[in-house]
């Protein structure tokens, strides 16, 4: 009846689906307020203040024409402001041309996997990673190589990437800060890939694609500064999204920001922008372009995430986990209290805390808390925690 | 440097990209008013009242978390008032398992075969045809066969359509009102290919999906109602969206329909929203969902619709244009005055009137006139259809 990837890819994922119904059970049990769910990054906090301002006035003034087809690329307005608010920190500027509007970074991504690969193509991914790179570099014939990062670092393993490329490399996917550690790549470590990616194209004469999946580039602690992906490498994609910048992912607005350095730009440029005619997005949702395009500037209360990080590592360190600093984004790697990830987070789930195992971001051992939730949740949680330590240590 | 596939793609539609390039040209050259652009089905209407009033009233409220991820499938309230709206014509009726909020009709059609298709099965598709179905059945290794309808009436050839079937066949389109023709199947013809596909499935042991392509669906003229899909077929998936029947294309929000009557429903709607996730839709555009859920039963205004078609309609025939009369939707289809489409496309350009080629939706010797329109765009085009009409029979 479906597909038979489908169906083998839909039986593999399914544990996700069915943490997913034993949170909602456990909610209908005790109450959603009893339930401590860290496992998905849905952001609690509602969008800034610019963002709600922007769209009533967009949505009251009834402009005409602001729910129409636009470019398949999007508004040249909204791709104009965006290309110059990167151009701030580029050495190379980009225009309008540079940047497309996408259906959040997994659309973006998409388009970018769609219009790049060829059958039997790789993209290398860093473990842990985002678990659903797999899915997207598969819907298009490609397949994802996982390259380890450096135990304790999570940081690129230099050697092991070097190696890992070969003639069928297309794609390099990094994602900083990432998912699910919170750990930064330093600009001296992207250097270092960059002259290998460099010097892999140049042995095979291939394009090897560097995909900078973004999203949490604005949500960075303690006043570290994000390198500037273009600036470093040449054939460069930035694929980002203001699901966790503007807490709006459910309205799924996103960019691609192509390297300006890149050579038959204006074919990439086409490719991109009839991969996503094509499958189907049409287009980024015409309202939230324009209502981003006002709020370049805008985030999401940062403070606010770090003092969730604060409170969870500490508490969390403090119990014997052993885990990271994040440096970005909202999320907690900590290394499970047994070998057995998955086991660890059924029993927490005990405890009314749900988690998500490091197996699904190819990282076992280890399981991923996202504390993008209220300081309530967290403040509730401490004392399962609490006992959910004090189980290991009886058990061990 | 980019797939081979998608570079052969992107040469072969390049004069659609042409036709638009050259559109802007003209309005730099003539003015926006002064150029008559038929070519596209972009509503010049905008949302109904019903429509601005719903959007106005959520986004004043201040209602916390509307922007949020919600389930893959679309928020369960919108959904659940999606099927009851529905079930006012079914038969078996549907609940919220049934209905999937996806990023517009090319959203779901995307899914639907994502999750369908298994590399080369076939996707049946009626000439005249939307052309982009082609690329929707080979993103996930499918293929399209196109069969030809009826001459003059455009409606289903039985004998054919049975012919084109065989154990490859996954699924077959159809889309009524008709783009780009206007034209409805009626029910007799429906109830037939009903009686096909049930033979077919027992001969082969397989499953053929009834894909009904229904944006036009509230687009209907001189009292026609169109015949239920779900009622007539078994294994029938209704792909829908709000693009056309609340003037919303750019926002992209629409949902698929499943048959309450299909064995094994778990599986397929699995599948459907796995590949509703993992294509990168993630899900359907939050807010509009909102916002649509309560303006089921609003439509733009048709008979602004119909006054367009009749306007056209009479003048062209008087010209001496061979066409039908559209039942639905917002085109004619009229033969074009010589059998190179392509020509009498670029001819008409030289009348600052831009029209697509029969040929791009696998019909040439027609065109295709998109009326979604103005009145003041129409009346000031009909001079330049005289000269166009007067040119050929000069020339002829």
């Amino acid at each position: 009846m479906i597909s038979k990837e489908l169906k083998n890819n839909l039986s593999g994922s399914s544990w996700v689906r069915k943490m997913f119904e034993e949170g909602e059970k456990l909610r209908a049990i005790y109450g959603a307020d009893k339930v401590y769910d860290f496992s998905l990054g849905n952001p609690e906090f509602n969008p800034p203040v610019e963002v709600k301002t922007k769209l009533k006035e967009i949505v009251n003034s009834d402009i005409s024409g602001i729910h129409k087809y636009m470019n398949n690329a999007g508004f040249s307005d909204v791709r104009l402001k965006i290309a110059e608010n990167l151009n701030k920190d580029l050495i190379s500027p980009l225009g309008e041309k540079h940047i497309i509007m996408t259906c959040g970074a997994a659309g973006g991504l998409n388009i970018v996997l769609k219009t790049i690969l060829n059958p039997e193509e790789e993209v290398i991914v860093f473990a842990p990673f985002f678990g659903e790179y797999k899915f997207y570099a598969s819907n298009y014939g490609g397949k994802c190589i996982v390259v380890p990062t450096l135990k304790e670092s999570f940081q690129i393993d230099l050697d092991l990437f070097e190696k890992s490329i070969n003639e069928k490399t297309k794609a390099v996917i990094i994602n900083s800060p990432n998912n699910p550690t919170g750990v930064i790549y330093s600009e001296d470590i992207l250097k270092k890939m960059a002259d290998i990616i460099d010097k892999k194209e140049k042995e095979y004469g291939s394009y090897i694609f560097l995909l900078s999946d973004e999203p949490y580039s604005k949500i960075v602690y303690d006043g570290i500064k994000l390198p500037v992906i273009h600036n470093i490498f040449k054939n460069s994609i930035i694929i980002n999204s203001y699901s966790k910048s503007l807490s709006l992912p459910g309205e799924r607005v996103g960019y691609l920001a192509i390297n300006s350095k890149i050579e038959d730009i204006d074919l990439l440029f086409n490719g991109l922008v009839f991969a996503n005619r094509t499958l189907g997005y049409v287009n980024a949702p015409a309202l939230f372009q324009k209502v981003i395009a006002d709020c370049l500037d805008a985030t999401v209360d940062v403070e606010a995430y770090k003092e969730r990080r604060d409170i969870l590592y500490n508490e969390l360190t403090s119990l014997g986990f052993s885990c990271i600093k994040p440096e970005g984004a909202f999320y907690l790697f900590p290394k499970s209290l047994i070998e057995d990830d998955v086991e660890f987070v059924l029993k927490a789930k005990e405890f009314n805390i749900l988690l998500s195992p490091g197996s699904g971001f190819g990282c076992p051992g280890y399981f991923r808390l996202s504390y993008c939730v209220s300081m309530e949740t967290i403040k509730n949680s401490l004392e399962g925690f609490k006992k959910l330590a004090e189980y290991y240590k009886i058990t061990n």
